[in-house]
């Protein structure tokens, strides 16, 4: 459980999981850039002109990012103190993650774009990177939503319940002959106006159809208003934490 | 009025109630599950490539669970200490109404989609199962709601009115000849575009028409602030109850 | 100046203009239904299928109604104590901008469905009518709003200012082949999209604009926040004036 | 550095810059009207149909503003007692930017439609007039807006990841026959999405995209609300600075 500062574990388990040694702020840093760097990678290697004329060099550079990260995986094994609290933790599972969809691509080519999940390993860096003023307003960010969470799941299974009773109702009124094929299709027309979006694929066609459109529209412009209010009530009332607080919870085993 | 806890009828009253027994909890949950399954299977039946291969198995299914419904909604009558009361309650008549679309399938063969009304029974069925957090912050969220109404009445009545009057401008302005058909038609756009849902299917030809339109969405962006206002406004008035006072308030006969 | 009540202009007068008593109270409810009905004549005469079939008794309700009007126009000219002041106050202007497009019919076809500005004489009916706690309400509204106006103003001529710059840098991105045809047409797409309304009847075609449209679409997500951050502060200082206080403010002589 | 105001350079810098002679206020009206009118030339001129009736007018009209604008630039470089900080400073590089796009019209003729980045220069106009109130309510906004920036960027960075996860996964979902062509395109329409903005060009074909889609546009619905949250909360807190104190902090030398 304690580390051996003299170790190679010891040695490694500084570098690759702290950052207060410079040797260890590098290694974040050069991390941060791979991470960007791939990702980038993996968004130009999905649109076809670019594909067609570079598809090599994007194999090479997916290749070299995943080899890198595949060893930087089994260090953080090896290194790590207690390898399987690792393994199991968020971070162990994102960056599993991160690397399995490149060797997937032998049984399913489009499943290694999934690799972009590779940029939720950013939030270690920037929790590693000690950036505290933008920790610190996620963590202010992050206590509003936490106790507003089930305020906003009741409102949630409210919206759910609406927006099924909604759709039964335009199912009927419009039937498939105006693009409301089935119940699960006017639900999801029903999201789509009661959330605003509003792409215009469905639209009512008939009278009764607008004018239940109507009332759906209005009613979710009141509607929305509601996960607003929760939000901006709990962010009022929830006092800032100090900063240096959360500069001393450094967690030097995730 | 007193509930003879020894006879038929007292049994099935607190089993079908009550969930404050483990048979009366037993209940409650095999309901919650066939009410899910059961719109389930209604949504289901609605996609046509499904519908086609399992008709007959759908028309079972709902039978089968229209039946249940049927006995239970019989049962509540006959345990019920004051059956008219049940009747003419807010459960009653939603138990009511979610079996009658099935019945109504010989007359209108698309009613019986309407079965998904039964997702309203589900209210009762949270309550009945005290899962008092869900139920504490649904109370929180109603009583905003309930003190914001009349501000809100306003708002929507002003809404209304300005919603005829661009609808008729707009009729006028842009004219059949570029979708706008009628003034209920324009006053349809108007509510599409100021809820900023914009779907797109009726959108502005002319100069004009697109110039009053960007001060209608212009508007639309300040207006949606009046909702919001009210509503956090008011949450943020209205003390949050204390949870136990939810928990007492247990109706046996509802 | 003061008010003869035995003289025929007297009488008038207060049935036409108050509400405290019998006759004036049923004058205001006739006139509330004849304003209601007029509207939706107007609006049900603009379905072209209707207008066809009943053209003929379109034609005679709504010249019946506008009889009204103007007889009722003329007679409160005649039994308010100072004509002028009536004729240029909001109320005059409004009961006059009501019977007008009836008679611009003849140069205009179209023009006599503005008819429907008519519903703004309903907000001195339910003035008159003491509805009082939606008159209150309403007046908590105002109030609000009209003390975050200048802070709205001054958002919106920054709303104005962006919607130009962004406007033209698309013109000249997209430019005339992608439907961006000129730089209004362009504004006309960048309010469109800023305030989320989104009609898709103008889209970027090109990688750049997509981008751009990407970077304008989170700037918008950000930007309807500040309307509505406004709006709820003025209205959580506004405090609440007590409704009796607006009871006793009636005005007879609007 | 001290100013002397009898030279010529001295007279020039007071009318310039200042606002509290007569001639300088002049001056300042004049400019205001330059520039409404110049952008107004330049917006009229990109409209097809009336450009090729009225090219050269809107030439010599464009001429006509780029020489008065590029000789006050030049006078406002000779008559500063410190060019350089001009050059260098806000508006000084405003200035410029506002008469480049002309001269550049010989290289690229696009171009010089971004010449209605001559809007800017209104700040200073704005300001210099002392519009107080204006001044006054902005200075509000923006320092509301500059202590919500931070919380609002660790917002925008996880909206960037978000994005870019629904990105991807709708690209592998729907797949490039669906319209889903690129990993980029794809983050497109999920900006599209989570705006609300919901342009129509991409939608979700598939069964699997629109279940995707349909929670996509729900937690869309509850992210709006933090922005919202955010700035209402820092509004509410930041007591608004007396209007006076603006006034005082006037700026010759900007």
């Amino acid at each position: 459980m304690a580390i051996n500062r003299n170790s190679l574990r010891g040695k490694l388990f500084i570098i690759i999981f702290g950052a207060n040694t410079k040797r260890g702020r590098l290694f974040d840093v050069f991390l941060l850039w791979f991470i960007l760097i791939s990702i980038l990678v993996v968004c130009l290697e999905s649109v076809p002109k670019i594909r067609d004329q570079y598809e090599s060099v994007f194999f090479y550079l997916e290749t070299f990012f995943t080899i890198i990260f595949t060893v930087e995986y089994f260090l953080r094994i090896y290194s790590h103190p207690k390898p399987l609290k690792y393994l199991l933790s968020f971070y162990g599972i994102i960056d599993l993650l991160s690397i399995i969809p490149y060797y997937l691509t032998y049984f399913s080519p489009a499943s290694h774009y999934l690799i972009t999940i590779r940029i939720l390993r950013l939030l270690r860096v920037f929790r590693i990177l000690k950036l505290s003023s933008f920790v610190h307003h996620a963590q202010v960010l992050k206590s509003a939503l936490a106790s507003s969470l089930q305020k906003i799941t009741v409102f949630m299974l409210f919206i759910v319940a609406l927006v099924l009773i909604i759709g039964t109702i335009m199912y009927v009124v419009e039937g498939e002959e105006n693009g409301f094929t089935s119940i699960p299709q006017s639900i999801y027309w029903a999201i789509v106006t009661i959330t605003t979006v509003g792409y215009g694929d469905l639209t009512p066609q008939t009278s009764l159809g607008q004018v239940i459109s109507s009332i759906v529209m209005i009613m979710g412009y009141a509607i929305i208003a509601v996960p607003t209010g929760i939000v901006t009530v709990e962010m009022s009332r929830s006092q800032p934490p100090v900063a240096s607080k959360v500069d001393q919870a450094e967690c030097l085993s995730c």
